[in-house]
């Protein structure tokens, strides 16, 4: 039998940080986590007089659900989260513009000495039954409906090194990756630093752009299950994600380039590793099948993936067959409760 | 009636650079061209034991066809290049890694002290009935037969500022983009910057990844037809694509987020400009709607992709309708000569 | 009458981060602090022989001497840290290549497939009488004096944001930011972020070159004695040294434009707020006087430092006159005990 | 004896590229040049109220004298360039602000949605007799004198690859480097690319900040004289300065951590090939013993230079001892016409 853990967080009980917060439970691997998440700005921006300088209360924004310990996790294992399902929580979402952050502006880091963009905010309305998300212009009265397609922006481990890092940094350990391929149905491995993995996820996207070009996405509190698995003895310096069709790495770092030569590097060494092929074979593959889509270039960290369709792969079940492990309980777990 | 040129340069005829060269042929607005281009190699590789080192002659490699001096054109003016066709010349192609190039080794301009890659060559078979290109793996047996789906990576115009390229160098005058996007169906803008515009193109590939990791996609000679039309006194800062149903925009540069940040940023102006949305609201639309394919991270610049759904935007047709009305161009010369 | 301290760590306690270590003791403003700091190998590369890989315990790596709680600090304070003497414990240093660390290597971040540089020792023999530090090829016998320049590597507070950070990164905190402007006769200005600050510091270098190029410099413990001093009320975004001549701010990020954006921005903030500049006109006396030495251009940040001649500007007394308040009471210190 | 050329261009006479123009003298190796530069704004900027983006008729800006070609100079040799003299020809300088461009303001690079900074002119007053700039504040009375350090930001051969590069871009050719080092006293190297060198000069700075960070320095026409020899067989990848004390070598890159890189391996294999030390001796002696002044992060691409003191190298008279021979040339000039 499957164990499953109900958890919504009181107000008080969302973290801010990944590493450097106690567990608010421990779990044994394969246990099925229901969870609510609240969007990146703790729910206080609810309309559009709610400027973020002005609501949020620096540095409590983007709380994280969690973290849960995993029984038996230690550093050299890595968790397997099999994101069952992700449904927004409201009927409405929200995205802004946020002084001195987002790509197309200076900021704290690309630091100038223009003005900063005004800050302006867009309350998206959700239609859940025909999973739509409606834009509608702040200066002009032009409407569209866009497909849903909700994500979590954040998920991620305990860092290494001894570090507690912001939930708003993404990095080897996860974190605010910040990429629209952690939608349902797909499996997220990180690679376990501190005993118990110490799990968190949060920042949860109806939509999002590639690149997430102005630092915010369509935000919005989530209803969300993920499976949570243990591989022992299986590293992952970096965050993979398995689809049905597809292989991803991830890489996040800046330059840009650095970011995309991580996800890059990882995806070559994940198909010498589990597909045997050689080093300069792979990446010959690699460089003529590969997708590369952008997540974020906005955070403390810019993050790019690397995907790959497995049909195109020699026939391995990579990192253990989770996947498709996970798949199939998923399936046992939606026949019975969904 | 439509002028058709048909053009396959002698050995000695191919241009190495955009700008610097005088013009093969005087084509007018709306002239089809029927052209032939050899691959980057110069077709000096063409089996493993061709090594770039050895049998190509630096700087004369990515041989360009062209360049047309388009009457009429100046600067000010955008041409639009519409590709109908893009057809391998040949059933196999060519990659190879190069040393001290692409993504995952150090190069002339990331410099290290470490030994350069080995240097390698894969011939790749292409089924053009199938639409498939084969790999074959060099250091064990395994094969796998890929989508043909075949593209340039450069074209561009001669640049501003005085300037002469090597067709190496993707910039704001385009050259070698790289992108998977520039396949047939595409209609390709390109800002004026001499008079006569002075347009080129060449490296085709048979399949490329998104970001060219190695360096060299799948490199092959190919039978392309463009039909070539002006857009008079509408600039273009930087090169765009559109396709039946997408906006694309692009920026190369480095580091990569400047890439990213010109592209987004010329899309967020498209919108506004063309479109009618206030600048933010083209912002916030473009920051939830955008994919943003990597086109090369190996060349000189680093380009970026932005691209769009035009489904999801006001009924406008951009660019004074120039795609709707080369694609039906291409329907006719379709219909008659294919 | 001065409060001194004088605190040599046992070998178990150092710390490894800024923030998430209590403080081992708690001082108040105007402290005199006589230290003892291990060098960023914690003592144990002592011949050729020692490998950092093997006998380097990761993440034990660069200890850090404190943390100090100073009594008052609040955030929105800043501390001056007065650098009175630091002095080589030992006669001997030691330098290495460490494996995929350093300017002209791939790393971990800039990933390639090239296999990692060598790993060779240097151990530099230190003439402390004469200042000198010696220089002997490991593969020749070539042989060179060069000037003796103690400086600290890391100096720096608890972060904001909840984080806790590894000694081996430099941010707004400080941290390790590996500049040879860090040296005796100096006051470091560091902004608090959470009560007390918690000043921590280490990794001394007998000497180092601008952008430490291999990623480590001529390390060695120290003893080094420090005043600690508290600016109330005054903030101070990123780390600020002041000498008896010059202004220096920094900035530690990637790109390193990007941490020369920070160091730029941040002096001509400097001139505009303490001296009185226009915006624009502190920006053009600061492109025509600034120098720009680089500190590190091998940490997880990179850190660029912006550097200005008191001389040329208005007289005032930057930062509530700390340097020339700490440089007397270094000069009493030094009469009374050195 | 010595050929002395002097040349000083007519308006319509500059040249605005390197590479693609036709020389304007055929002169032998080792002949003096006794050369008028006009300031980058073509002169154009003589008061507070010509505004750049007015007077300035784009792209005839940063104008060279040159290109002289060198007999005998073929692809492989080297050009040595030293400057014997340069002296600001006018008692006033100007700078600006330009709108996107320079480094503390986004830029058509840097790309943001922001308004750009305002335009501004500052004239400065050179006291030549005194070697002083003043600088005077425009937005109050604050008035400062600097030292006057005369030095050409622009200097280079015809580029590799069959390029032509607009005179504001600095690369391997040279170009606009904008290096404070490049002041008279040093000997300037420059790798051939094509036959007779091609070498221009111009933008002339009465003084400039390391970094540029505004884009502009203190620009002034120059009467300058050079003396030019040739160095047969003997390659030089990127440009290399030498003066009486130190040896410098350049990068010029984008991101900057690349033009960084460039410069120090430059510096580590010029160690390696003239002084006899191993590859990884001459990291770590660098690594310890450079200085990594900044020369632009401002243009096309970044400039950085590495610095090392020629005392603490092996006894060799590196560049077959040009240095030495040019600097004993120049006096002989100087005794016989300053």
């Amino acid at each position: 039998v499957t164990d499953i853990l109900r958890y919504r967080p009181a107000a008080d009980e969302y973290v801010w940080t990944f590493g450097g917060a106690a567990p608010v439970a421990r779990i044994a691997p394969g246990t099925v986590l229901e969870l609510f998440t609240e969007d990146c700005f703790a729910g206080r921006v609810r309309g559009t007089a709610d400027l973020v300088s002005e609501v949020v209360e620096f540095p409590y924004v983007n709380p994280q659900t969690g973290p849960f310990h995993v029984d038996g996790a230690e550093p050299g294992d890595t968790l397997a989260v099999h994101f069952v399902s992700i449904e927004p929580a409201r009927d409405w979402a929200a995205s802004t513009t946020v002084p001195l952050f987002g790509a197309l502006t200076s900021t704290h880091l690309t630091a100038t000495l223009q003005e900063p963009l005004p800050e302006v905010v867009w309350i998206w309305q959700l239609d859940r039954a025909a999973r739509l998300c409606r834009f509608e212009a702040r200066f002009g009265d032009f409407t569209v409906d866009l497909p849903m397609d909700p994500m979590h922006g954040t998920v991620g481990v305990a860092p290494a090194n001894l570090e507690v890092r912001s939930a708003l940094v993404p990095d080897a350990h996860g974190g605010n990756m910040d990429s629209p391929e952690m939608r349902a149905g797909v499996t997220c491995y990180l690679g376990v630093n501190v005993p118990g993995g110490l799990l968190s996820l949060g920042d949860g996207h109806a939509r999002q752009g590639e690149g997430e070009t102005c630092g915010v996405a369509v935000e919005c509190a989530m209803d969300t299950v993920v499976i949570v698995d243990l591989l022992k003895g299986r590293p992952c310096p970096w965050p993979r994600i398995e689809s049905d069709t597809h292989l991803m790495t991830t890489g996040s770092a800046r330059p840009l380039e650095d970011a995309f030569r991580i996800a890059q590097a990882e995806l070559v060494h994940w198909l010498r590793d589990e597909y045997g092929l050689a080093l300069l074979d792979a990446y010959q593959l690699v460089s003529q099948a590969v997708e590369a889509p952008l997540a974020n270039v906005v955070d403390t960290n810019y993050t790019s993936v690397a995907k790959l369709r497995k049909e195109w792969l020699p026939g391995a079940a990579p990192m253990d067959g989770a996947h498709a492990r996970l798949r199939e309980q998923a399936a046992s777990y939606r026949a019975a409760h969904l």
